[in-house]
């Protein structure tokens, strides 16, 4: 079963917003069985959306489209799912009574605009939206069926998961594909065309049906192992299993999980926490290690010195030290580990001190330049990188080199 | 002029990898006055990428390309291309040259995949990839062109900015639309609903070929106000200006720019510097502060007190101030905001304490409260936000929050 994604907006168009749903959505489909096929962004525009929604519905069974529900004059999809469908607006008492629900604190929201809220296609089934004020429309076309649903992402994940994809689930059910299989590894410290000629008799030995992608990005390449119903998960946990045999020695995880949480996982198993001292990577690391559920239980703090005197003040790095070595050195790095540890009171830290750019280079130290150090209860070790050219390139790759490093001791 | 883009690949329609691409395109298309008509998202299959081709050339005159150019199996575009094009693939010495220079100091990349980097299609015209191995391709269809390019962004963008859009406006100079115009501004405080009841008249008065639109994200709605070459500069800036009186009273920034930009700006301009001591938000504040060129020049450093011991020994929050008011507090973010004001020597700072969830919440402070406070050199100030059920939602808002507050005191 196949579905395609319509995102509705001007703002996708025009550079304000990143599509972050599609993405997601991807992957919740592909949980429940479901390819998406296609993506399509188009304008608020009434010819451009009935033409899409043409189009997707000759190629796939589930239409799911995002966006342009709100209140505002510009928000134009209900409107045109209305034509599309040959239906009219008809008020809904129970999306009426829901919005008075919503709203009960908030008396200026409930206002005439608000109210065309509770206005609702009449040939569409409503679903509840449990966290805002656009309706969740469902409608049909034969065996096939449109789901459209706000663009505001957590409204659209809520309403992703608690309402359309059980909905599909029932009515889809029985014409379901098989299951759709994705296996992720990850690898660093080997070029991409290197990797590939390694696996190139894999590759050539390994069925039609199971289709193998290399991603690389920030200094690791994640390997996917796909199957579209052809293979069994057993089978393609073979082909996996020999697959982790042959880049053994380049793996640093056998999951598509981001690398803050197995080094989240890993610090959980030792019972052990982490810090970290910062400069160039201001505090992006910090927030990578706390960003999921549960980071409290191993994560406790950090100092972002980014300006020197921070580095002297709090961290004691000696001035002599940054004049003598530079700001960007061995030497500093390893103090600003080991000072963060012992003023946290962790069994870990990393310490990170680099040019970001675009100013600051120098023949000896060019832009990307950036010294780490990881200090451990058994001792500090320090590494230096050159990481690009770009900066915000550069401080992302600087985060994984830390987060490998950090994996690898740890392992 | 309109132009499409076509991203290519199966990461982006399995939920791996985020388009973040296609805004950064659209944004500089439009200031080269090229209308973005359409995104969409393709397999690595060639069948759906010869048909995506075709729709897309049937409705504009510009096509760009990104993805598929890798040197492994899974990246067939080029391919696709040769065939669609009809045509083959021929060595390119130049481009021979160039990756033998690109990787001079790493021949271990130099490996006969990397080499059919080189072998290009025989009717397209080359331009430089200065950082990457995959040639830049231009086609021609008619009067049409389509451009094809690597998906990874930094390599994406270094082609888009030096060669490709370069190389459209010499080819299409005499076609282009007139100027796309865009004009945004950024309020708070203020229901997306009641905003439009307040607008109604405005937008009722405006010339149809100005376009009003509404982007509510974390606490802010960007209001933008477009012309797509109905309206002169000096006319959408009449109205433009005629939005910001209507609005004044909730307006945070009239431009589109992000609001750590903003925030840095005003404190450039008085010679100040800024600290943050970060809780809930976990070093996310510190990393938007610097994470734009310049940054140094006003902020100086954080200290993420994530555990409760970094609070009491790095900013010495009394262990009784936190049994006594709770770490999510209004005394314990005073607290720590003074605190690392002192610490790091800056005149301004902002400290955050909140529960960001899943856990952690209590029927008096549910998760999504959020206590923030404000150091200055004339006081502190300090207030209680319910920013949502989401943990990310919840951080992302809450540095809103704080970057709304900083610019309201600094204005």
């Amino acid at each position: 079963m196949r579905a395609e994604i319509i995102t509705i907006g001007d703002e996708l168009l025009i550079g304000q917003v990143v599509d972050t749903n599609s993405a997601w959505m991807a992957e919740k489909l592909n949980e429940y069985g479901i390819e998406l096929y296609q993506v399509t962004s188009v304008h608020d525009e009434k010819e451009h959306i009935i033409a899409a929604l043409d189009e997707a519905f000759r190629r796939v069974d589930i239409v799911l489209t995002t966006g342009g529900l709100g209140p505002t004059k510009d928000d134009i999809t209900k409107h045109v799912l209305c034509e599309y469908f040959d239906t009219c607006l008809v008020e809904d008492l129970s999306v009426r009574a829901h919005i008075y629900d919503l709203y009960q604190e908030r008396p200026d929201v409930l206002n005439r605009l608000t109210a065309t809220q509770w206005m609702v296609p009449q040939k569409a089934e409503i679903l509840e939206n449990r966290v805002g004020s656009a309706p969740l429309m469902v409608f049909h076309k034969g065996d096939k069926l449109l789901a459209s649903m706000p663009g505001v992402p957590y409204e659209m994940e809520i309403a992703m998961k608690e309402q359309i994809l059980p909905y599909i689930e029932t009515k889809v059910e029985s014409r379901k594909s098989k299951a759709i299989i994705h296996r992720t590894l990850q690898v660093t410290g080997i070029p991409e065309s290197s990797l590939a000629i390694i696996l190139e008799d894999y590759e050539n030995e390994m069925p039609q049906y199971l289709h193998l992608a290399y991603l690389p990005k920030d200094g690791i390449i994640r390997l996917r192992l796909s199957s579209y119903g052809g293979a069994t998960e057993a089978e393609t946990d073979e082909w996996f299993g020999r697959l982790k045999g042959l880049v053994k020695e380049y793996l640093i995880a056998d999951t598509d999980e981001p690398l803050e949480v197995i080094a989240g996982r890993l610090l959980k198993a030792k019972g052990a926490t982490i810090s970290t001292a910062e400069s160039c990577t201001g505090g992006k690391l910090a927030s990578l290690l706390n960003r999921h559920p549960g980071s409290s239980a191993f994560y406790f703090g950090s100092v972002i010195s980014y300006d020197n005197s921070v580095k002297e003040h709090l961290l004691g790095v000696p001035e002599e030290l940054i004049k003598e070595r530079g700001v960007v050195s061995e030497e500093v790095v390893r103090v600003m580990a080991e000072a963060v540890r012992k003023l946290t009171g962790t069994d870990y830290s990393i310490a990170t001190s680099g040019i970001a750019g675009p100013d600051g280079g120098s023949p000896e130290k060019p832009v990307g330049t950036v010294w780490m150090a990881w200090a451990t209860p058994k001792g500090t070790s320090a590494e230096c990188f050159h990481l690009g050219k770009l900066r915000n390139q550069i401080t992302d790759r600087a985060c994984m080199k830390a987060l490998i490093g950090l994996i690898r001791i740890l392992q």
